[in-house]
């Protein structure tokens, strides 16, 4: 295995193609997004790249007993009304600084090759807390990209995210805007404790607005609902929990 | 030291070879087999190959007051009746995640220099209890190889193992896919507390069956009473501190 | 991303300059003096190299909802009536021991390129507790140089800094030295518990010396006060803390 | 800073030398030894080599406030009446497991080219309690070499050290062996805890009787008495803590 290889799947003509990345991260937004799309748009994707590279955890994951070696996947996706798309998508960011650089670099190889140059890097900022209303903050390469996100109703905020970005979300900013890229990050807001298909919902829809394509969104809603469920019985043990642990008045008599 | 350093201590013909892994893993279960297999075999068995690397820890054994820097081996094994083999064995696994990589890769350019194309991953799999009985768990490289292994007794469950093969085992199947290799890992059920030569036994059974060999168990089954009174032991002193952790009536009566 | 990418943003003629290191170390003492010096020389200063690295932690800075990779910059500084300067700070430093011998080459390159010979590392030396008096500890890598600044006000104390000087500003005395520089690490001695403007001013009275400069130092004594009242409110409510935890003779009464 | 720098300070002829090993480790046995033979030999000793690396840690020492950049340090030694040594010294070891394998080569390196064929590794072996009696352990790379160590006093046992050798010690048995050195670790039983001044001297026994050399130990003495000042004092303190942490039976009274 060397540092990197590239798997040719398939070759697919794509005009002006969006890269869209969707690896694991805060809430898995990210990859809840991509993955939706990938669903939604089965039917026009393509795989064509396998992403392979010693950066990955070295393990292979097991699916009817059949082992998979880590790596990251691109779909070429020919949207009949909307914008051409190529999607990334994995189960594992890079383990090391350097690591990270270098897929990152690779994903961007990628992108050129198939002529794209635009890029959405998708992912979830902690609140810290249970919201009800999933506003999506942004963050670009350039400029000139703020006013057309602020239109489709992304948030800049002064002081979010705190403490940047990190990660390949941060570094297709940061390399791509180098690389001649006009790349943006969308960050739905998520609690952070638990996988939120909101969050996934919330920069969906900016991206329908961007790129031009119409998204169902019943088994992402789906997912919603067995995720309040969950919440709602996390609430409940909660208070049970508080309960019980108030000392009464029964219990200081007896030590007295 | 280069990161990799291969020293051919002997050579021997070998007709379409298993290699099989014994690294220490999860209850050093593929160890002791493969360390079994050695031992049973020792009359045809013949050392190979030592492997030398940066990328192991840097330290060295000592036996008899005498050194022994880290390294895997490999030994030849013409087996008379049945499928020629070439065993890995070792006390160390990689440090890192590169390492990983790099050393798997090794272990895959040995093995098809001696003419291998078939390869099994030995391990074990951590139940977190103590067990009655030992299953082998499996996962393969490719479909097609299920068939067999299932005939042989090996489980092939829907959600184990949870989060994959992790390590050289994991490697071995997803590198060995990539390299034209017919790769199978077979864990053998364990609680993950102790070294258990019955979960070695329950994997070598499966080997047995696979490769036309037939072993003894004497050794290994001494082991395993060993191993029986050892946790005999170890239930008795838990349930004593359980006794003496209980506070009495008398005790609440002292505070009150 | 190459290991190492120097962006040459301007070219400047400069005579003989002296190099000034404030990349964030304790206190922020070194940023925070270079931060101040760029602020009171703005007229005089040109942004000249932009140093970026896959040693660099893996991020992108946010302002305004732009991206900015994570990088080193580096000033030219003509000062009329004092030496010229070189001014190098940053966000970050290298996150490994390897990346700071590579990232502090990188900035003696620079240094040599612009015909420097002459280096000031700037950070704090922890005391541990508040401090009312602002000594500056030095270190030089020549002896020669000794006499020169304990005239400026440096003190060079026998076990001090304890332990020695790690990270870019000991590489810059350690590596500078063998690249015949002469080098020197200032230290304002600081609690270590805040970002501190008072020591941050101790050694740029030093410098202000050494490099024939006149500096105001109005925003530092803002900050120096705002920070005189986070310690003040921050040892009323340590104060208030303490009364609370001691139990009174009524606490002891309950119990019994 | 390359991967690896060796100054040549000075060059000396040297007959057949021995190259012993003092770098900091348990107890501080090993560097307390070599600087002891470097006080004592201090006439006859010559600087020959400097070994800087980036797998040192990036930091200076400073002395008198000059600064001194982290290297290990190899002085040639003509003893009259014994025989010729090269002392290697210094303050850290490499701080990655690669590390250990580069310098370690780069050690033997130094040693092959001033013609030396045997290597002494010098260190501690922790017993985890204070001992009165200084036992030295060893090891070798060849078994030839147990007899004449064991006559000069060295013990080898069965199960020691548990866990084999790690570091530059074990390195320089390991690969010394691979190499054409015959090399032997000493070590001296010691507590743990302490800097040893007395196991230091047990293990210059040894090299005493194996490389004709007559040392004397005044100074190394001196430490020795400190030290047991310090275990002293140190005892005293442990017990008058145990006294003041038993409850009383007036205190189960005030409960009660």
């Amino acid at each position: 295995m060397d540092e990197l290889e590239i798997d040719a799947v398939a070759e697919v003509d794509l005009g002006d193609p969006v890269f869209v990345e969707g690896l694991p991260g805060v809430g898995h937004v990210g990859k809840l997004a991509v993955d939706h799309l990938l669903e939604e748009l089965e039917g026009e994707s393509t795989l064509v790249r396998r992403i392979y590279s010693r950066e990955f955890p070295p393990q292979v994951s097991i699916e009817d007993g059949v082992s998979e070696l880590t790596c990251s996947e691109v779909y070429a996706v020919t949207v009949p009304e909307g914008r051409d798309l190529l999607l990334l998508t994995g189960d594992h960011q890079a383990q090391t600084n350097e690591g990270h650089y270098l897929l990152t670099d690779a994903f961007l190889d990628v992108a050129e090759e198939f002529g794209a140059s635009e890029v959405y890097a998708l992912g979830g900022v902690p609140t810290g807390e249970l919201i009800d209303e999933y506003a999506v903050i942004g963050a670009v390469s350039h400029e000139s990209m703020l006013e057309g996100l602020e239109e489709a109703g992304v948030e800049f905020r002064e002081d979010e995210p705190a403490g940047g970005i990190v990660g390949v979300s941060g570094l297709l900013l940061g390399l791509g805007e180098r690389r001649g890229f006009e790349a943006a990050c969308l960050m739905g807001e998520t609690s952070g404790y638990l996988v939120d298909p909101k969050s996934a919902r919330a920069v969906l829809e900016v991206l329908e607005e961007r790129l031009d394509i119409d998204l169902g969104y019943e088994s992402l809603d789906e997912r919603a609902d067995e995720m309040e469920d969950v919440i709602g019985k996390i609430q409940e043990m909660e208070q049970q929990q508080q309960s019980m642990e108030m000392p009464t008045d029964d219990d200081l008599r007896y030590i007295g």
